[in-house]
């Protein structure tokens, strides 16, 4: 099985708030762009099938280590935890650096249902997609607080 | 038992993004604020305990109907799902008005952990705070997906 | 002649940045959703004639004073400072209440050209925006910067 | 004279607005972090004696071109265009890319007054900061607007 795809996730000054740390909020917004890059590598540049065919369904995330800004780049490891005829999840972490030993500041998973932006309507997974999907996926990644 | 606090919160035109609804990740945005709110009302206004006593450890967020932007407030209805001694969980609602059954664009939860600022450490629950904790309790919302 | 027009513009907690007051940035963002909900009380409800028929062409801004977060809006006075066939331009201050003698923390002025969403196209100002436009019309706000 | 500084700023997917250009607010928004970056070349790494020394005073932004999101960044370049003993301006281009006759999207000048964060006053010019300063300046850029 491949490992995760790596996405380089550049801060802004401006994620941080008033306790000059990243805000918790700004991590999905991190995980967004690292979605819209991700997706690029997965399925090709733009349009792509899926930049522009799903919505997102739901988020989940965990905050394990503070993050203050840097201008180097963090490094979010993006892969697929499951598919189903209409959308797929995402698990991710968010990482000090590709090296695998590397401080995990988050770690998330995002839903998403196919759509289609032209009909405005659900759609269902093309076997392209599925082919693609499924050589990404891993388990997901472990949630602390499910553990207790 | 006391029903939610319910507390408006006014959106604003950029949290809309190129799709022209407002952005999942702006909803978190929106509970950051329900909570700072909704804070003061549970345990008076500022410096509150937990008002700068608190970090956020988790979210989870479903999404179940896309928002436009208006002028009018959303209503996040806002109340505890459990406790610990060394922390809390708050369950959310984002709906369309006040009316019991207006549409419900989302339903989360944020897991918020007792902190120090002061010593920079985490800190343990006291009775005042548990007292006003337990009076808000109530059970957690139903995500749709792990219904599934 | 009339005075300005008044709009409150809550803040969000997150607007502050690491310096824990409202970020220089963002109280553009304050003049923006100013903007959204004036042009409603000048033009009338959406699709209001300017709400979806400008673009901005420049912004000028000048900071007077620290703004921290709070619960109370801000208030934002909003008048046209100059009109010409293509476009507009509109000056504001951010204050701290609708008192007069209200702290002012910025000084503002945005330029608008007339935009046709439609065609995508530059479009001329017609004689019922004139109208309304020209009765909200005042001298511009004073630039400490410009005087010296 | 050495040419202008150029600074490579990423854009988020999330700079664009509801009308999938990214938004007036966000070119601020790059150039905060243009400065950021910038002034670790101009004075050295963090904690820099501007970084953490300067509140803006005022920004001027012209806009000329429409951008919409890539995921090559932008390039700032950013000069230094007035010194005085308390503070000085920043004159910027937002280009398409490092070649010289690249589309700009927008010129814009913030006013930097210097400040120490420890006293929480006003401070002046050290002879060091003048020295890196004066060799970073050029004439301001040119507004279309004031020259009508």
């Amino acid at each position: 099985m491949p490992g995760p795809t790596t996405v380089p996730v550049p801060l802004r000054w401006s994620d941080m708030d008033a306790y000059a740390h990243v805000n918790n909020v700004q991590y999905l917004r991190l995980l967004e762009d690292a979605r819209v890059l991700g997706f690029r590598e997965w399925f090709g540049p733009s349009p792509s099938m899926l930049d522009e065919g799903v919505v997102v369904t739901r988020h989940e995330i965990e905050y394990l280590a503070p993050l203050e800004y840097r201008s180097a780049p963090v490094v979010v490891r993006m892969w697929v935890t499951c598919t189903s005829p209409t959308g797929f999840t995402i698990g991710y972490q968010i990482a000090d650096s590709t090296d695998p030993a590397a401080i995990v500041y988050a770690v998330a998973t995002t839903g998403l249902a196919l759509f289609d932006f032209t009909s405005l309507r659900p759609r269902r997974m093309s076997p392209a997609e599925r082919a693609v999907l499924e050589g990404l996926t891993a388990p997901p990644p472990t949630f602390r607080w499910r553990e207790r």
